[in-house]
C-alpha cells in the first residue's frame, strides 16, 4: 500500500501510562492530507475535543513528517508540530527543519503523537522503533543546547538528534518554542505543551531508508526542480550567502519594516546598522538542513562589547524585526545575543521581541515605570534590558513573568486600556511586514488559522514583485481575498504538508510549486495528483483547521487586526500615508470568505463546502 | 616491536608548510618514558631549544597519549599537552581527559607534534591517519563549545572529537586553556600556544583498535585494580557522586581553603555556602570520560537570578577555590557561571580566578580604583564583576587586558610593589591548599617543573591522612623533601605518563600505584618493570623537565613561594598560627635536592645523576 515516501506507521506515545504503540497510517489520510501540517491538523481535529485546556493532559502534540522527508528530495527535512495552542486557543502548528525530521522518519515513522502527561520530568528515546522513557530529572532547567549535548552523552550516541524545550517551556511560557539543533518550532507556545506534559525532550536515531515509488520519475522531478531553482527570480544565488536577513534592506526600502511596536515604521529603518552589509561583518559560516544544497541559515558571531563571541544560527529576518525594529534596537550584536539566548531558553523570538517592544511602549508612555520593571530601563533601543528581560521571561522572574505569556495576556493583566498597544491577532504576536503597506499580508494575518502568522500564506507578490498567480498592488485592498486563499492553500499543499522548505518550491519557484509537488508526489509515493488537486489538499486542510477553531468559538469577529494598523496611517518612508481602514479589512474579508466559499457573516464554512472537500464528518462534528 | 599499547606512530604536523608526516615511535622512548607527559617532555627537551619565544613559530605543542589509552584499561582516556609555557617560560605540561584522547589514539597515534605557524586561522582534521588542513576563518572568535559543534557539522560527522581554543587562546592570553568536550588542558597558557600558531582546533576521529600484549595478564591486572578501587579508603564510593568539590568541606575544616587572595584563609571558609551539600542542590547528573566507571565529573546547574539555567561540567574543587574562596565569592551559582564561561572562553579557571582575586585585593587596598577597572566594583565577593571580568580578560577588552596574562605580568605592569600580592610560583598562579597548613604542598608548589602545580606531586598524605609511603604531619617542614620526591615521581610514572586518571591509581590506591602500573604495563605493552623501575621513569622525567628549565635559566632561587606565605601566619581556623618560614623552605629545599641527588646550592642535577637515569645526552646538552 505504501509504495514510497511513507513508512505507513504512526507512533502513539501515552505519557500518563508510559506506553507506546504503533498504528497504521491510513492510506486515504496519506493521500488526502499528504503529510506534515496535514497529518497534524487531521489528528488534532479528530482527537482533541473542543474547549480542553491546552496545558492539560487532554491536549496532544503531534510531530509529523512529509512523504519527501528522508528521501533524496532536497530541502524536505522538515517537520510540523501541532497541538492546540496555549497562546491562542486555536490550532497551534509550527514547522521546523534541520536534522531531527529526517532522523525521525528514518526511525520508521510518519508521525509521532504524544498524549497524556508524565508524572515526573521525562524524555523520550526513539531508536529505530525502540521506544524508551528516560528520566529528565537532571535535565530540567537546562537550556536547549546543553540539553541536546547531555542527552547525546547520556545515550552514548553522538548521532542522535534531539528536540527539546528550555526553561521557558518548562515554566509553561505561552510563547515558548521547541528547539532541535539550533532550529525552532517557534511559535504558538508549543514548548509549553511539552512542558505541561513534563516532556523535556525527544531523542531520535533512525537508520532505515525511505523507499520511493519510481526512481526514474523522481530523477526527472528533481531535475525539473533544480533547474527552476537555478532560474529563480527572487532568491538565488544570493540567498544561500545572505539568507533571510536580506529582507531587512528590502522591507526598509519598502517602508514596511515595523519599528518601535509599530509606531515608527519607515522612520526607524536601520538597514545600514542591521541589514545585509552589517550582517556580513558578523558572518561565521552557514548551516545546512539535512539534504539541503542551499544552506541559507547563516552563522553569525557578535563582535563588540560583552556580546563578543556570542554565536547565533541566525538571526533570521523575523528576528531582526522582533529584536531589532520592533524594540528600536539597532545594535546588531545585541540582536545576535538575543537570538541565541532565545534559542537556549526556548522562547519564540518573534513573540518575545514583540512582548518586549510592547513593554517598551508602555514604559515610554509612563504606563509602566522603573518600579514595575524591577529597575530595568525599557526605553526603545535599550538592548541590555532586552537581553536581561529574555532571561527573566523564560524563568518567570520578576517583571519577566508579566511578559512570559505574550502581549495579549500581559495587556489583560496590566489593564488600563493597554490592549490597544498589544500587537497580535488571536493572541499570536505580529510578525514583520507592516501590513499597512502590504495589505495581503494584513488579510493573511487576520485569517490564518494560527493567528498572525506570516508562514501560513505569505504574500511574496507584495514583497518581491513576483506575479504569481498574478501581479498585485501592495497598497490596494481589492483582489487580496482570492490571492490570500491561493497563497494559503498553495503554501499549505506545497510546503507545509510535503514537508518542503518554503524557500524552495513555495517562494523560489512559486510558478511551478503545484506542478512540481504533483510530480514529486507521483515519483515518491505513486499517488497521482493534478496541480489543482494539490491545491485542493491545501484548501482541505485550511478548512479543517478553521473547523477546529470554529469548535473553539472563533468567528469572523476574531479575523481582525490591532486597532493601530487601522487607525494610524504610516507616517514615514516608502509606504507613508497608507493604512488598512476598517472598510479595507471588511472588503478584504468579504472577498476572502467569498473566495473560500464560506459564510460571509460568520467566516465559517457550510456543510456543502466541507463535503466538497471530503470533510462531511467535520460538518457532522460541528453540527452543521 | 610494538606488542601492544602503542601504535608505534607519531604524527608530525608542520603548520608553516601545511604538511604532515608519520614517524616511528622509538621503542626505547616507549619503554623509558611510558607515554603522556613522558613523551611530551622528551620531545620538548630534544626539539625545542633554549630561549625561544613560547608564542613564536619555534615553539612546538605535543599531544601525547599513554599506552593504556584506547585499550580496555579503565580511566586511561587522558592526554598530556606539552609546550614551552608562555606563562612561565618553563615546561608547560597539562593533562586533559574526556573522549578526545581515546579518539586520537584510535586514529593511530601515540603522539601528535605540531610545529610552525599557519598563515591564516586553520583547523586540523585527523581521520584514521588522513590529515587535512581546513580553514578556521569562520571559527575564529567562536567559543569552545560552539566551535566543537560547528566543526562536527562542517565535517558532517557527529562522532569526531575536537580540542580547541576559545577567544582567550586566540588573543594569546597567557592563562588560556585548550578545551575538548567540556574538559580542559587548563594551565600554563597552552591555549595561547595554539593561538600563536593560528591553530583554532584539532578534530579527530579514530576507528582503529589498540592491541594488548596479554589479555590474560590484563584481566588479572584490571581485576586487581578494580578490587583495590573498591577498597579505597579515601575516595570511593562517595567520590563518584560528589566529585572533587567534597574537598571544599575538607579543606575548610583543615583551615587551608585559601580565601581572598590568601589573606583570609580559615576566616572566609564557605563550606556551607559552596560545599558538598550546596552543590547537591545544583546537581544535574554526571559525565564520564571514555572507559571510566566512576564518572566523578558532576554536571551542575545554576538556579538563582540571572545565573539560572547555566550549566557547568564542574566546577571542580580547584575552581570552587579560584572563583570562590580566592575571590571571596560564596554565591554558588556565580561560581558555576564563571566555570562555564571560562570553559567557553578557554581561560584556565585557576589562573583566571587568582588574577581576579589579585585585582580585588589591589582594589580594596586602593591601588586600583574604579577608574582603573572601567567602573567595575571589585570588592572581594563581587560576583557580577567577576563574571564580567572573565569576558573582558578573554577578549582583552578594557581592564581585562591587564589581567589576561596572569598575575606576574599584571603586577609587573602595575608596579608600585604589587608583586607581593601576586600569588604565583614561576608565574603559575597558586592552586588551592593553603600551604601554610600543608607544607609538603608548599614544597611541591616551589619545586614542580611547571610552577605552582598541585597536579605534579599532590601531597594527599596531608589532606586525606593516607599513610603512603608513610604518615606525615602536615604542619612540619621536616621529612617533606623525600616525600615530595616520591609524590612527584610516582604521580608522574603512574598517572601522567601511562596516562591514567590521578583519582584512580595515584590517589585512590596509592599503596599499589607502582605495582599496578607495572602489572598493567606488562599486560598491555609486554614491557616488564619492577615497581622501582616504574618510579624511576617518573624520576627520569622530573629530571629531564628540570633540565629543560635549567636551560631556560631557572635555578634554586626560582624554587620559592610568594612572600605572603612566608611572612604572614594563618590567623584563623584549624591551621591558625602556621606559616612556612624562610628557614622552613630552605630546610625543605635542602632535603628535597638531597633526596633528588641534585646540587643543593643550585637545585640542578649533575652529570652523574643524569647518566644514572639514562640522560647522559642531557648532561651533554647542558654542558655539564
Amino acid at each position: 500500500m505504501y509504495r514510497g515516501g511513507y513508512t505507513g506507521k504512526v507512533l502513539r506515545v501515552d505519557l500518563s501510562t508510559l506506553t507506546a504503540k504503533e498504528e497504521t497510517l491510513p492510506p486515504d489520510v496519506a493521500r488526502d492530507y499528504i503529510g506534515g501540517a496535514g497529518f497534524g491538523i487531521k489528528y488534532l481535529f479528530d482527537e482533541v475535543g473542543g474547549n480542553i485546556d491546552p496545558l492539560g493532559a487532554e491536549n496532544k502534540i503531534i510531530f509529523s513528517l512529509g512523504p519527501f522527508t528522508g528521501t533524496t528530495v532536497p530541502c524536505a527535512s522538515r517537520m510540523a508540530v501541532t497541538a492546540k495552542s496555549p497562546l491562542t486557543g486555536a490550532v497551534g502548528m509550527a514547522l521546523t527543519g534541520g536534522q531531527f525530521p529526517t532522523e525521525l522518519k528514518r526511525a520508521g515513522y510518519d508521525a509521532l503523537i504524544i498524549e497524556g502527561k508524565a508524572k515526573v520530568p521525562t524524555y523520550l528515546s526513539i531508536r529505530d522503533g525502540e521506544v524508551r522513557f528516560k528520566s529528565a530529572a537532571g535535565l530540567w532547567g537546562m537550556n536547549t543546547l546543553d540539553c541536546q549535548r547531555v542527552i547525546k552523552d547520556d545515550l552514548s550516541d553522538q548521532n542522535i538528534r534531539v528536540a527539546c524545550i528550555g526553561p521557558a517551556g518548562e515554566n509553561l511560557s505561552r510563547i515558548s518554542s521547541i528547539i532541535n539543533e539550533m532550529r525552532a518550532a517557534g511559535r504558538k507556545g508549543l514548548g509549553a505543551v511539552m512542558g505541561s506534559k513534563n516532556l523535556k525532550a525527544i531523542a531520535v536515531r533512525g537508520t532505515g531508508s525511505v523507499p520511493v515509488a519510481s526512481s526514474d520519475k523522481l530523477k526527472a522531478a528533481k531535475g525539473e526542480m533544480a533547474r527552476a531553482m537555478k532560474e529563480s527570480p527572487a532568491l538565488y544565488p544570493a540567498f544561500s550567502k545572505t539568507g533571510t536577513p536580506s529582507n531587512v534592506d528590502n522591507t526598509c526600502a519598502l517602508g514596511i519594516f515595523p519599528a518601535k511596536n509599530w509606531t515608527a515604521t519607515g522612520e526607524f529603518a536601520p538597514a545600514r546598522e542591521i541589514g545585509v552589509e552589517a550582517m556580513k561583518t558578523r558572518n561565521a559560516g552557514r548551516e545546512f538542513c539535512s539534504g539541503c544544497p542551499v544552506g541559507c541559515s547563516q552563522l553569525n558571531l557578535a563582535r563588540t562589547g560583552l556580546y563578543s563571541g556570542i554565536l547565533a544560527e541566525g538571526p533570521e529576518f523575523e528576528t531582526m524585526y522582533s529584536f531589532g525594529g520592533e524594540t528600536g534596537v539597532d545594535n546588531v550584536d545585541a540582536i545576535i545575543a538575543a537570538d541565541r539566548l532565545s534559542d537556549e531558553l526556548g522562547l519564540d523570538t518573534i513573540s518575545a521581541g514583540v512582548a518586549i517592544g510592547f513593554a517598551m511602549e508602555l514604559y515610554e508612555k509612563g504606563i509602566l515605570t522603573r518600579g514595575d520593571t524591577g529597575g530595568l530601563d525599557l526605553k526603545f533601543g535599550s538592548h541590555e534590558s532586552m537581553v536581561i528581560l529574555l532571561q527573566l521571561m523564560a524563568h518567570r522572574q520578576g517583571f519577566g513573568d508579566l511578559l512570559a505569556d505574550g502581549v495579549m495576556a500581559a495587556a489583560r493583566k496590566i489593564g488600563r486600556g493597554t490592549e490597544k498597544y498589544a500587537m497580535h491577532v488571536k493572541g499570536l504576536e505580529l510578525p514583520a511586514y507592516d501590513v499597512r503597506g502590504a495589505k495581503a499580508h494584513g488579510l493573511n494575518y487576520a485569517t490564518s488559522y494560527t493567528g498572525a502568522d506570516h508562514n501560513r500564506g505569505y504574500a511574496f507578490q507584495e514583497i518581491f514583485g513576483i506575479p504569481v498567480p498574478y501581479a498585485v498592488n501592495r497598497f490596494a485592498a481589492e483582489g487580496k481575498g482570492k490571492l490570500t486563499k491561493w497563497n494559503q492553500d498553495v503554501r499549505c499543499a506545497t510546503a507545509d504538508c510535503p514537508t518542503m522548505c518554503v524557500f524552495i518550491l513555495d517562494m523560489a519557484v512559486p510558478h511551478m510549486a503545484r506542478e512540481n509537488t504533483a510530480a514529486l508526489m507521483a515519483a515518491v509515493t505513486g499517488n497521482e495528483y493534478t496541480p489543482d488537486e494539490v491545491e485542493k489538499v491545501g484548501e482541505r486542510i485550511n478548512n479543517l483547521a478553521l473547523a477546529f477553531n470554529v469548535r473553539e468559538g472563533f468567528t469572523r469577529a476574531d479575523d481582525t487586526l490591532p486597532d493601530r494598523l487601522m487607525d494610524e496611517p504610516l507616517r514615514h518612508g516608502a509606504s507613508k500615508g497608507n493604512v488598512i481602514t476598517r472598510d479595507d479589512l471588511a472588503l478584504m474579508l468579504d472577498e476572502y470568505y467569498t473566495a473560500r466559499g464560506w459564510d460571509r457573516d460568520t467566516g465559517i464554512p457550510g456543510r456543502e463546502k466541507l463535503e466538497g472537500l471530503g470533510l462531511g464528518y467535520v460538518a457532522d462534528r460541528l453540527g452543521r
